[in-house]
């Protein structure tokens, strides 16, 4: 029936084995594990991010932060589900009257789906890899775990997993819950065994798409969880730029430079108003950046093809001219790029220029008075991650004469983003239980759901129901005497005969 | 770029045009209207009850309780919107002293889809067909509703959609939030449309994997909720035979030959202790059942061919033997067809056996002692919507020295259907906020979701962050003076330094 290789057939066999334990674990006992994942990878933050500066040109400063982001990640995650809430417990109590005639008594909660496969991103060799975001999620949930690492940290990856493997059996959890595995065809074979009940995924557009057609098309097809490619488009208006130009163009060039502006959330795009003092602020504010490292030679390769070709375009004009420089390892170093193009030429070059630029370049949208913003966002995107609007003092009161226009401009950025900015940059994703980190298609596969925030857990839980179930058969968290405390949401007996009574 | 035909195309453009002024609307003028739909459909209730009796060979009684049933739906949705819980509001306060530096004000709610096209049923006219459970919830959460007429009550789809129609606008909702369309290439045409953002379906596993593999492979991919296949396995245990072999009979034949069997949740397969009395109950209280036409003459043909296939099988003998008889209209008149097989013969002939049987014939397992039930669960069968089981008061308690194998038993269970039902019958599923209608694959393509019940409004929802955005700026939901009255989850800020110290 399988078609894995040995070692990968027993990693898979174990991870399913230990499905039915580690659903049985009590959240209190998974927040454990979590948190001394958390504190096991910060005992090794020094040892760890040596390891990652050399595989992946990142600095210091940014490797290290991230070490305490992912432990941050975990410690929110085994926060989110010690009081129960998550299990979205819900009682419907047995009703004799009920409207349809009598009425069992149903409960229902959330339980893990088993076995998910979760694909390292390369360009947060924590936050997003090994014991990542969506690591802790699936571990939170209950499913058992297997990362396919990315091949742009391998040793990292492997460095991580040990931590994390002697963290997690410290901490008494059930053998088998995580497992590390290297390459694309392993990763595949995974994605598609029966045994596997999920997916996740942070990655380029094509490989996304690749996976999840693989997903989709399994004879039993499972949800897959993909964080593609998007642009980030940022307006500004005249106002916010007359008050404060120098600020934004500061602003805006530590979020396109920060980590080589190789992040998901680098703001691509940039819709100024046609001769406005922006362009110069920026260039006064540009100075001459140092130098990065890309994350690897093939990323750098693309970058400076995808430079080239935006620079190529009619009509685009360096406002910082930045570079890549390849040295003898192949590895290319970065300065940031920025660019002006009118509106029009943006729309006559469109196929060309609205792909994403992973690395340190953005491009600036110059439109003329009077253009309708909104309707740039349906015109020039599909779905992004976040869309962002600078604006005045004033204009943020909502009482200036534009306030329509930029209300409609709002709107419009709702219906293709995940997260709309005021006055800030979209890098930077903040890891609190509100955050939205995912969007329409391309941004990600499944825009209902998203990868940062405590709401990132219920991608890997499913509902089950129980009818008129004898309290000794019932899950904890659905008994009436609640011995986990978890929010219980009761609808009581006799509610129906008034339902829609308010409505007529 | 579209390639449809100029009536749909001007159907998927309308429905587009008023997603934006739909998702405006109060969650309490789209409960108005929900209800007003609901109390036109009962107005109606005879003229409507008489097509779908010719259309579909259902009795008055199950149509008249139908038209009951999809009022009642419509109205727990409207009543499911109204307090904004729905929404899933969530704010994190901006927080200076946050543990990952200082952290923006975030604010996240849920936001309709878009366009969406629900596929009609043909076993339930009413409550799964035009104004049924996914028409509500696809309403109900604020997004243009294309459906797809079901080919076996046509008439009654035009007519529930004048009425529907008039209400809708009656109560001031916005044109173009609901159309009708008919014929499957016309179905596939809408859901292929880069406007349509879900879909929504219920039918066989063979039209659900279609339409679930035409929305995955689109160039935007989107969410797909079918409800599919399932065969409904029912465990009975000795002691629960020895203490109400009658009551449990007659509960069979009921849920059996209700609606002809025709129904996603009939028992299809029972198993019970060899030797015991429920094969001598069940033909004592068998009698002499009435006919029923089922469906339509391509059900018809359909359960014939599969009934003598199951009586063909190896070591099958008929308990009440049943049976199709032909009119001259080629419609199909069925009586309850109950066999019983060893679990022997059941595993020898399981591929021929297992597939389920749309109609009135149901499968006894006869299993010997010392039987591991809960292997025979993923032995068997792979997602199913519903497991049952029976037991005996006394086993209810968890005490008898069976109670842990039954614990084991009710464990497989969930791991593999949507719901788990103790001491009744899995037909007649209660329209009820905790209600799960829905299970791993095949038996619904998602089984994250559900059709019944008040989270299937979910399915037509994504969240929307906004991060720093001035009051003016937010919807309603998200604002500090909460004029909706939302519940608002709220994260104050100072808290996540206390992040996972409670685990340490």
């Amino acid at each position: 029936m399988s078609t894995l290789t040995a070692p990968l057939e027993s990693i898979v066999a174990a991870a399913s084995a230990a499905a039915p334990a580690f659903a049985a674990t009590t959240a209190q006992s998974r927040a454990q594990a979590l948190v001394a994942v958390a504190n096991a990878l910060e005992g090794e933050k020094p040892r760890l991010v040596e390891i990652a500066m050399r595989e992946t040109g990142l600095t210091e400063a940014r490797l290290t932060g991230e070490v305490t982001r992912t432990a941050v990640q975990l410690r929110l995650m085994a926060d989110a589900i010690v009081d129960g809430g998550y299990l979205d417990a819900r009682i419907d109590q047995a009703d004799a009257d009920f409207v349809l005639g009598a009425r069992p008594d149903i409960r229902r909660s959330l339980t893990p789906l088993g076995p998910v496969i979760n694909f390292s991103a390369s360009n947060f060799p924590f936050a997003f890899s090994v014991m990542g975001g969506d690591s802790a999620a699936i571990l939170a949930a209950g499913c058992p775990l297997i990362v396919k690492a990315h091949s742009g940290h391998p040793e990292l990856s492997d460095a991580t997993a040990e931590v994390a493997t002697r963290a997690l059996a410290g901490a008494g959890m059930p053998a088998g819950i995580f497992h590390l595995i290297h390459g694309r065809d392993a990763g595949i074979a995974v994605l598609q065994d029966a045994r596997v009940k999920a997916g996740s995924f942070t990655g380029s557009i094509r490989v996304g798409r690749l996976l999840a057609d693989i997903a989709a098309s399994r004879p039993a097809p499972i949800p897959f969880f993909g964080e593609l490619g998007s642009v980030n488009p940022v307006f500004i208006t005249a106002d916010a730029i007359a008050e404060r130009a120098g600020e934004i163009a500061a602003g805006y060039l530590t979020s396109v430079t920060g980590s080589a502006g190789q992040l998901c959330t680098k703001p691509g795009f940039v819709f100024a108003p046609e001769g406005s003092t922006l362009p110069a602020a920026i260039k006064s504010v540009a100075g001459h950046p140092g130098e990065h490292r890309l994350l690897d030679p093939r990323i750098a390769t693309g970058f400076a093809t995808r430079r080239d070709e935006v620079l190529g375009s009619p009509g685009v004009t360096p406002i910082v001219e930045g570079g890549v420089r390849f040295d003898e390892q192949g590895h290319g170093w970065a300065t940031p790029t920025v660019v002006a193009v009118s509106l029009e030429n943006f729309r006559a070059g469109h196929d060309a220029l609205v792909e994403e630029s992973f690395g340190p370049l953005s491009i600036i949208v110059e439109t003329p008075e009077g253009t309708d913003l909104a309707s740039l966002m349906p015109e020039f995107y599909e779905g992004n991650l976040t869309g962002t609007l600078h604006l005045s003092a004033q204009e943020a009161t909502g009482t200036t004469a534009n306030a329509a226009e930029l209300q409609s401009l709002v709107t419009a950025m709702s219906h293709q983003v995940g997260r709309v900015l005021f006055n800030g940059w979209p890098t930077g994703v903040a890891v609190t239980p509100a955050q939205q980190h995912g969007g329409p298609w391309p941004a990600t596969t499944n825009d209902s759901s998203t990868s940062v925030g405590t709401a990132a857990i219920t991608r890997f839980l499913r509902p089950v129901a129980f009818q008129n179930a004898p309290q000794a058969f019932l899950p904890d968290a659905l008994r009436d005497d609640n011995p986990l405390g978890v929010p219980q949401e009761i609808a009581a007996a006799g509610l129906s005969q008034e339902w829609g009574a308010r409505w007529e």
